[in-house]
């Protein structure tokens, strides 16, 4: 549920209780898909907002915390990653990281609905500047169908770039669909999915997230915290999970030599994000 | 400013831009006192929820964050921290984290408005329940004057757990104020003050204090990074200032068997705490 009132945005996360709110300029594009409901708002503060059915997806000001840990821990946690696939992530931005990655040959993007892109080649310019890579491949379907007809081992990390675990994207979160990420990648494979808020699901979705991946065949996985101000606590992470290998070690020496600029992500921060609190230790123990 | 509507509490950060909120069972209480207007509240998901004139203090599901993130780091970084002063701290939240560590032999806690400790004791009774510990201290009076008067050399540790650097607190993010800390600082004595959201305020209210807290004299400065969902963006931090020693090193080994239980702070998330991202590095360079 969301509300647009003396010119705030503000969404209400009716299961988490809280609720949160940007300032806005004005409205400026609305338009109803095949899908879902796309708004972009201009506030005052955190640049452009993206909603879709109400939903804040992705600010301006924000947006770099989020697309860095999704693509950066999970490259970095594979050997040679080559061939990268992203489920969602229709904005580019978990893209544009991929990309940053000189030694990936191939980034497939599979988001169901090409208005999303549409919209943030618009009003997020800076995440779709890596599109026209002759590297990246934008595909318009079904991710989920897409998975269950990928051939085996076609790729080294799949990054699951989707929204909340109700509705549409809860298959996403499931064994089933895990098993055919497990299928799809190939030995020394990584995947990694968006996995909500540690204050409140550490001992609802994402632990259940670690045991769907582990029923898949997944020896290993490991969530990441990372702030996060838009989205429920403003406290988030991601879930990364190693097909026949210990995720909790990286490429530190890549990772800290990377040559490309990050506003977030470092070597360090990525080790000091394999460190859990205590609470969240119990929670998934 | 803050709206009570539809049984949503909403707070408006004007400044930042941004809003948050909680869903509320009812208003529990509120008193207007000779420095401010306190209410309680019940709420949905995050128990109770204290307010000062519409500002968001703390709630029952999340201040452990906070407490410990005030207290833990900075009593690890000093060699042994006998004697300890709160200003501020009026829920008693860090009072009760200080108290937790056996060296400690005297803890003093300043708080200007009474209230503010009577509504803890009522509505968050677990925060409180060192309050009558007989190394502990309450004095209701002007913080900054006892900073003022306060002789040379009484404590080791001062923990500045204040309210925004607006209005009432502004003073105690200033140089002239440090330095009263400073004098009354012990050698090897560490000052922490609460110091915002690293997103929002790095290159303003975070690097001002860091140049504050030297140009008091403070010899190392060190912010460290936490969650904390019900403050603005989510994410807020702490600011550490030595007197005479780098307070990027802690004694790790305490830490580590401190024998005591916490669910937010351990030695590796203080690990953790001290690396910066990117960002923050640059801003605050």
């Amino acid at each position: 549920m969301s509300s647009e009132k003396d010119n705030w945005f503000i969404e209400h996360f009716d299961s988490a209780g809280t609720a949160f709110g940007l300032r806005l300029k004005r409205k400026l594009e609305s338009v109803q898909t095949d899908y879902q409901h796309i708004e972009m708002w201009d506030t005052d503060t955190f640049g452009y907002l993206m909603t879709i059915d109400g939903a804040t997806m992705l600010t301006t000001r924000d947006n770099f915390l989020y697309h860095e840990m999704m693509a950066h821990p999970a490259l970095f946690s594979h050997a040679a990653p080559r061939n990268v696939l992203i489920i969602g992530g229709g904005d580019c931005g978990t893209l544009r990281e991929v990309l940053r990655h000189g030694e990936v040959a191939s980034a497939v993007q599979i988001d169901i609905d090409e208005q999303v892109t549409r919209f943030s080649e618009k009003y997020f310019p800076e995440l779709c500047e890596s599109n026209s890579d002759e590297r990246a491949e934008l595909r318009f379907e079904d991710g989920v169908k897409f998975m269950q007809e990928c051939e085996a081992g076609r790729f080294d990390v799949i990054i699951v770039d989707s929204t909340d675990p109700v509705g549409p994207a809860e298959g996403l979160f499931k064994a089933e669909f895990f098993r055919h990420c497990h299928r799809a990648l190939a030995d020394g494979g990584v995947l990694v999915q968006q996995s909500e808020s540690p204050l409140l699901h550490s001992d609802t979705i994402i632990r259940d997230l670690h045991a769907n991946m582990r029923e898949a065949g997944f020896s290993h996985t490991r969530t990441l915290p990372f702030p996060q101000p838009v989205y429920p606590s403003g406290w988030w992470s991601c879930t990364l999970a190693g097909k026949d290998h210990d995720v909790a070690g990286f490429r530190q020496a890549d990772a800290t030599g990377k040559g490309f600029e990050t506003r977030y992500y470092s070597a360090d921060i990525h080790k000091a994000a394999l460190v859990l609190p205590p609470f969240m230790e119990q929670a998934l123990s």
